[in-house]
């Protein structure tokens, strides 16, 4: 130890890392963990954990936070409410998106995004970018920069008119990754095909909210992740699908894999526990609140993320929480009315359910092991996102970010939850556990009550590059145009 | 601590798990791993580790000492030789095979097993079954008493007229392994094939070494693979097959997985370090030493191997260590002659290289990540075979396994190893890194020069039922036949 | 033409074979087409076709005729009643099998089979034969020379005990065929695992017909077809792999396919228009009736055997005509008794069905081309087993075997049937076509309403080597044991 | 027959077609062909063929003639040079393309087409349409209007600045094919990627023709037919993706097919026997006379393009000749200069070849039947395109287009050839086999020696749906969105 005796000390407890799964004690100083054994001193805090599981913190690595929307739409969660929401949930650490307005800078993003987060984040927090206009000057100075300074990750479209990059910008964009380091992620659906059907499916009066997922058909996800791929094979850069949600695009990354592409892939609860069926039928408006892109799908497309879950395809599951409103003039019912799918923001909130969810059906459901749990919520987004070995395990030096699990059945409604979004659309499912405590940097900040920490609590994190282990080996020949 | 004080400290190492790295101490006291931390408390004996990678010993589940062959023809290694020659390796625990004899019971293979590895073994051991004769007592009484027992793996043969097991025999087994637990591991090649190539490549005279891998084809091979994974979907049980050495196994493998089914697989050295031009041409007798079943193969499947290592798609690395000599009465030359392909001894020795070579030319070669390495060396072994978390692990309660790195460059020569076979197929490789310490239970037995430990400080290990996470989550229907 | 004028002239049909669909008249002369054309001259007899559509006669390449069987089972159709009711089918050749005793000669089975056949087929008829025992008196004398005596065809078996080869003795025939031609059938099911299930099924009282299709399960056939294939590739000789019937198993041939192997596929009636649910119930021994091996499957399986008809997978269309009465001691009811599914016999009648079946569903359904038709049904066949271009087409030269169509619905019923068997397993069923009228070598031998053959009209075919297009143009490298 | 006598009589030919082979005479009346037989009565003319093998004039159903090029740039045939090379070569009946102009009408491009082909095409010749802007009235009115009138194909280019169309633009078009009928094809390539990488060799001075290929990589072309499938599938719809070049497309095409999408193909003779190495150095200009796109690719393409032309993958086997001269200022020196390869002019001669070289090289060269050959080169393009049983095949009814082919080896040289090009890219490579004669509509067009035909003689075809079998005989559940 630096200092004399532990700030802190968990006694008997199950530590669940990716790797491994041992019963001792965890002793913490200045918001670090610095001893992991049996019998440790005694701390000035002692917690018994009494053989409970202790899982690292989680990182949600895919979440929106006060991002500005087009009016009268609006995120409901700011860093505080979000946040919050997250701690309750066994999340310590979220990546929310910094998004460039077309024409302005990434800077300006950061620098509006850094002050929509100050003092009131209530968990560490870091920013992806999202590019929406690569211009040479971001090219060539902004985007070395800011991997330089930490922003090491990036999202790039391929659909949503505002914010979509042609191929030959996506490019671009890869090549700086090869170059500087970082991480691309991708939101691969086919733009033309999904403005096409919703242009057919409107002619005819098809407007209702589970049209939208007739708008966006497996196939139209799987175009869009067969053609990143290509594009990373033809860089030859790492990628980072986010949001799988059908068997057509799973089988893609699989074959991609299997060929030696650095291909990863993200996945969140709703393509786990929700189907489209959950959009309603041609009269109801009720599925407006399962509306998120790609949209649920099918049970067997279930059984084929469960399966990428269980076997590694899967790098990282996040929540994609995207906050709206069922009702009112901000949310699903933009301007106060229940609008054409077109129209309903798309998005599900979940940044509070996404560790109890995969814990409870996963872990608990037998589906995937406890240390898979670990890996996919914490420990691999912080290896994705450079933010290991300080986020996402239990190692020495390691952030005390922890989070007590409670195993107990219980059923779910939005009152238990602590964002400021008026619906779950898992209310009403039976849950198998909930953190019983979180912990951040060794501060209670959550005590399985009662929300116990404060907002300016959370810290931003300046970020490394990547450190994930790359699911190939293979020694490719250079690219014939290098 | 349950008592006062480590018995041994090593300072400032780099641990490596299969999950994580981070530099700290680590306490030892009654050969059992207590703390991991921060500036530990003061040892009886203290170790500088001086940043160097402290990774577990290495868990080597596929290598055969002193088991019995048909005369003249003899291993060279003992339990003494051998497991001295894998602690200097960095392999701390070994299972070989005690093999039924046809018409024996299983209860004489491990008690004569039993007798030769007393008094002699220098790390810690269990032993796999082979099953040659799964007569109705064997099923019904013995096999089911000895899992129990804590012998919960057993090897089963498709080819070799010796061992080998019907298509309806091996579902037998596999049947057993459904109701009572254990781990099948599966030798698969298409046993006809090579017997008749054999013939043939005899009769025209083509009898050189290199012939051996002429007689045994990869699609030999792929076909034993799709048969066994046929038969453990069959059964509903998890399978592993052993030493897979070729591309068309590997994607019979890979597409077994992507189906969700628990087939797990093992490589080994020689099919990611040589290949069939090892085996010398028509006239050269020279190649014998790399004559081993599966032979060897080609550029495009080492590529295939490795891609296995780097994505988890092999569970294992093994060394199949098979400690024949290369001349003599006893070993490759039967009889002190130069003998046609078929008489050859089958295997190579490479339980003291296994790990060297996977660190030098994975982890320093960029090929696998050191977690990785730790992984297949290790942990998975362990977990395979039911000695997780007491072996394979660096995590609190673990025993005190452990391998120091020593990373520099170095030629091999056989007279550095400390087996008793009279040569290395991997001579004049040059080595990246090599164990400056091995310990077993907290003991030094490999100190980078001497091997410090002595036979007999092997203990048995009755093991419990794999621990494997499954590959696979999917939720089949049962059998239509159950 | 080589005599004046024509025996007989159709006038006004529209012909199609394989490649083509036009409107001509076809001139006949000594039992041979001899013109096809516009406004031919008249001819002794003349047959308005009035624009029905006219293909060749059938070549039905699988069925059982007179085959010993072990008592009392026995087969219902000898040549005369089997050939009789192939015929009003529309079918004009029969290629059935002469089976080798084990401890006999191929030659004794073919003198027997001669003797069983001669003055009793209404068909030309030749044989495949069954290798049972591959002797190297077989292998190295009879084999050869009766290939060369135009038995170019034969038929393995990896099940049934009193037929099955070993892969060893597959692969000795195997290279028989290629040295010497031929073309070798298999009947690819793993024998073991149907064993072992069945006595599984017995021992918990499972026993009613549906258990059958539980025996036999899926990958039972698609690791047949794996094994085969690989047995094939390793000797570079094509096989056909007969009455396919599981979406696994084509599944693997088309994987061979796409790697250029030469493995051809027959299927059968059965597979398109049965499933396992016709197998009846736990208690019912009606499904008796549809026990056949392979079982019939499900519909997924169904619309993979239609794929496969369509895209040109499948070479052959077969009846695999097995003539059990349902009744009485010889039939489905050996010794009089409702027995357990494994005494049941296997095969279900269909050599008069098989061309009207799949005319109704495949060509007036819509899934394949009536071209298509003519080729799965007469032109292959013919090619496949060296009867082309005497049987299969309508080409100059060729014999004048012809069936014109009638295109109407009807009710099947066993009353329409010509077979010896009191059952069919279409009964009920609405056929949308039966042949007008069946011609063999010129002559009418059905007329729509009755036949009008005679026993003994068919003659013996000897046969020349398959002139199949091979589905392969890649260039093997030699296979590296030759 | 309709009159007296034949007007022609070919005698004792060997007369190949999709399905058969067969020795005859063939007699044709008023340029058709209206009987098929032995012994024919006695035309007013007769031709010996003397047992040579006589097949259906060619289709290619892929050329560019006289088609309209921005200057200096300019195609070196025009339909009287380009269809009397066709002829020459065996081919009867071209199908080259109207191109719209950006702004223009399809009626334009076709009236503008009319006036170039009249009086000078010396073969029968139809119009594919290039929809380069397809406006609400294009779509809703002319393009149907224009498959009513009989110009019921139409090319879709993904790439190319002055013809690509957006995905969302080919759906467009493609619904109007499932509503009207006709066949779309798809030139399938990654129109940013080859920018992309243009601009990269461009400013690395990489611009010899060697990296036209290297700007267009085999994933290019992956990536292009994936979307395009997609596209398709969507709008459950047949496509054919024109002049498929590398494995990888045919991997994906293959993959089409088997989960039974109508999905067709075309290749041609540069991607079975040219490769990249055919365009040279870094430092030579000469590879330009090979420069097409997609480029050349290597043995391995070759091999599956192969295997495709064998199995059945492919449908069509067109030229793509694209007349570019080698020197001067119209075609690859383009203003008289060697420019960087962006500027060569993209394709190669082939009409005359065509035939020739895959007759040579599949036929004779024993990776292709003779059967196979005529689907290929002349049955199956007349299907795809609605010019069958006029066009394709020798049939009663069918236009009396045929080819005598003369098998001998020669060395082919530029001088032999009658387009007006000023290279071959094959010169210097034996040929085993040329045209003895070629006839059109019954009249000799080529003698062996000399052009035979005329100006002018040639006929616009108007055209009919396609009838090809389709590969798919599924029957796929409506489109959810219908």
């Amino acid at each position: 130890m630096t200092k004399q005796g532990f700030d802190l000390v968990l006694r008997d407890a199950v530590l669940a890392t990716a790797g491994d799964t041992c019963r001792a004690d965890l002793g913490i100083s200045d918001g670090r963990i610095v001893q992991i054994g049996q019998g440790l001193a005694k701390g000035l805090c002692e917690i018994d954990v009494a053989g409970r599981v202790v899982t690292p913190g989680g990182v949600d690595a895919h979440c929106h936070l006060d991002q500005p929307m087009a009016p009268p739409v609006k995120l409901a969660d700011d860093f505080h409410t979000g946040t919050r929401s997250a701690v309750c949930g066994g999340t310590t650490t979220v990546i929310p998106f910094a998004a460039q307005r077309k024409g302005g800078t990434l800077q300006a993003a950061i620098d509006d995004y850094h002050q929509r987060a100050e003092g009131r984040a209530c968990v560490d927090y870091a920013f992806h970018l999202i590019l929406t206009d690569p211009t040479p000057a971001v090219l060539n100075e902004e985007l070395p920069r800011l991997i330089e300074a930490g922003y090491t990750s990036f999202k790039l479209y391929m659909t949503y008119d505002a914010l979509k990059l042609s191929d030959g910008q996506i490019l671009d964009v890869l090549d700086v990754a090869r170059t500087h380091g970082g991480m691309a992620m991708i939101h691969a659906e086919n733009s033309d095909c999904i403005a096409w059907l919703t242009r057919r499916l409107e002619a005819a009066g098809r407007t209702a909210p589970r049209f939208h997922a007739v708008s966006r058909p497996t196939l139209v996800e799987r175009e869009g992740a067969h053609r990143a791929i290509a594009l990373s094979e033809l860089i030859d850069v790492p990628i980072l699908l986010v949001h799988i949600s059908g068997g057509e695009a799973v089988a893609q990354i699989r074959e991609a894999r299997a060929k030696g592409l650095n291909v990863y892939a993200e996945t969140c609860p709703q393509y786990i526990l929700l189907t489209a069926a959950d959009l309603g039928t041609d009269d109801s408006y009720f599925g407006a609140r399962c509306v998120c892109s790609p949209p649920p799908r099918d049970k067997s497309s279930q059984e084929d993320i469960w399966q990428g879950l269980a076997d590694g395809l899967f790098t990282v599951f996040s929540s994609d929480h995207s906050p709206f409103n069922l009702t009112g003039e901000d949310g699903k019912t933009p301007g106060g009315k229940e609008v054409a799918f077109r129209h309903i923001p798309n998005g599900i909130p979940g940044i509070e359910t996404r560790m109890p969810l995969l814990y409870s059906e996963g872990v608990l459901g037998g589906r995937i092991s406890l240390n898979r749990f670990v890996e996919l919520t914490a420990t691999q987004p912080a290896r994705a996102y450079g933010l290991y070995p300080k986020k996402g395990t239990l190692a020495i030096g390691s952030d005390a970010d922890l989070v007590i699990w409670e195993e107990r059945d219980f059923t779910l409604d939005n009152a238990h939850l602590h964002h400021a979004v008026d619906y779950t659309p898992y209310a009403g499912m039976t849950l198998r556990a909930w953190p019983a405590m979180t912990l951040l940097r060794g501060q209670i900040v959550w005590d399985g009550t009662h929300f116990a920490g404060a907002p300016g609590q959370g810290q931003f994190l300046p970020r490394g590059l990547p450190s994930l282990a790359p699911p190939s080996a293979r020694r490719g020949a250079q690219p014939a145009w290098r």
